[in-house]
């Protein structure tokens, strides 16, 4: 059980694509890059929403080679490290070689919380490559805290040298946060990482639970520009650990005017918590289902909030999204009342 | 110290009038009382945003007279219960009588945490007419926990039903909504209440402190329509309790809907955080002070931050901007090297 600093790790540019449909310029990367190093960030990610490889018909295509993307972000970092996510199965192991050939010196390899043994591979790879390779437990919250842990260490078993515990749907409340990053701390002798979303408005709570728990790996998104509601706001949550005492040695200044003046105008709509990012965190369930379920609810009658909790409690993963008319059909028989 | 039942009041057509420069019309609070009724919420507090009376130059004048708006949200509600805000120096006892006239029931009559002494007149006055009356105790990250104790105390002695922690600048860390909470819980006889803002981005977490350790008087506001960043945003809230098997007889898909058809159409900006409303939050300190600082920062060479952080520390009070230059040109004297 390793306690070291804090390390941020900063997602608008790899979460936030999700956000701008995957519209990032080179020169709005490098822009955003440039001004986070100034401030001192420990990490930017910088790939296709999906991770490397994600440029497709089925994730949405990239205006820019992700590639290209990551030879400006690395080319305007003195300091900071430019990161990268790959979910093996839509990212290889050539994506992979090629962005730590560019200058990527870490990867989150990202796995749903059940199927971490896919990402023994890619881990190693990229411990052979010499660069950090951490996991990442998708919909952390689906899974009870033991099957966590199980699948946890088997990540620290292939060579990761961090485990994040990834709330992707926001629906995390702090003290499931807390029991859960206990427990990886308790089982695992590597870091243990959290990365929230902001749906249900917690995740700069449950980013100090975590911390508090010691989580030493933090992400966060300037503006929120992430999925859904976004992250954790990073220069929010920087302003509130200054306030705590917690010095993590980035200028918190800085990331404030950078958030407002260079990520700010990129972010196309709001992100404010509207009503389908809150149905997504109160149900947790993927985003995509929101579009698939209101299609089916006009279909059959029905609120799509509640094909939305049907799908939480059945546990249903990405890829599943055929499902959504069957369990509509059993709603609509089922709740005849409702309308 | 009673436990009872937690009660929501929602205040977006209050604090959110200083979101809309106090622009609501009759249509607009009737639309918005409607739903809200027929949602089942407990509370609407209507006013102008600083309270009966607020209408002025100094303040900013409303479009339509509260007591207009009052006797439109009274007559929406077949539940609901129809609550006022009165700052003793800007609402009048007559004010507070004509709105219970036109059927308020219940008025939080708030001062700064230091000042409870100026609501004793109007909390007694509030009792006789068969009026709730509750304390509303403002700015109070701004004072030691002894003091608010000492100053709810002096509330309770005026008749007040019930004492507020008041987070008028969302300066608040969870732990401290704790200790503030729980100190007044077992000190009090009577309820006390929560009300809260997004600064921090930790305005549900805060709440949901405050409810652990006893609080059963809850603020939220629709969409965040609120001051600064907004409120606790109720329908998230309410989502978050749901979750964790709290039932306030609210009807959650109801709160969703009229959030987003009915209450985020009236929103003129957004209610992300921004850089004002962070710096506000971290500072700790009143939203009149930004544009203030604003200037004096630009005409001495300053951060506006600085200056934000110094009157935090020096915890300047509502009415006290004609400091704000003092400490500008203080701190431009010290900080010569800061441009």
């Amino acid at each position: 059980m390793t306690k070291k600093p804090i390390q941020i790790t900063e997602v608008c540019l790899r979460d936030g694509s999700h956000t701008v449909a995957h519209q990032f310029t080179v020169e709005q990367v490098r822009n955003v890059t440039r001004a986070l190093d100034d401030a001192g960030m420990h990490y930017i990610e910088v790939s296709h929403g999906d991770g490397l490889g994600g440029s497709t018909v089925q994730y949405g295509k990239s205006l820019v080679n992700e590639m290209e993307l990551i030879e400006a972000a690395v080319d305007e970092c003195t300091n900071s490290k430019v990161a990268v996510l790959l979910i093996p199965g839509i990212g290889t192991m050539s994506e992979l070689k090629q962005a730590h050939k560019l200058g990527a010196k870490l990867v989150r390899v990202a796995t749903h919380s059940t199927e971490a043994d896919v990402s023994a591979q890619h881990i190693s790879q990229a411990r052979e490559l010499g660069m950090e390779a951490l996991g990442f437990l998708m919909m952390a919250h689906s899974v009870p805290v033991d099957k966590l842990v199980e699948q946890a260490k088997l990540m620290e078993s292939y060579g990761a040298q961090a485990v994040y515990v990834t709330d992707s749907a926001g629906a995390l409340l702090p003290h499931q946060v807390s029991e859960r990053i206990k427990a990886l701390r308790g089982s695992l002798d590597i870091e243990v990482g959290f990365h929230a979303h902001n749906n249900l408005s917690l995740a700069v709570a449950n980013t100090l639970a975590a911390i508090e728990e010691g989580a030493t790996r933090i992400d966060g998104a300037v503006r929120c520009l992430g999925a859904g509601a976004g992250n954790t706001q990073t220069e929010v949550l920087l302003a509130v650990m200054d306030r705590m005492g917690m010095d993590v040695g980035i200028d918190l200044y800085k990331m404030m005017d950078l958030a407002e003046d260079i990520v700010g105008p990129l972010i196309p709509g709001t992100q404010e918590i509207k009503k389908g990012s809150l149905a997504l965190g109160y149900a947790g369930v993927y985003s995509s289902f929101l579009l698939h379920s209101e299609r089916a609810a006009a279909r059959f009658g029905l609120d799509p909030r509640d094909i939305l909790m049907e799908l939480g409690k059945m546990k249903v993963v990405g890829g599943q999204e055929d499902m959504i008319l069957d369990v509509a059909a059993e709603l609509a028989k089922k709740e005849k009342v409702r309308v």
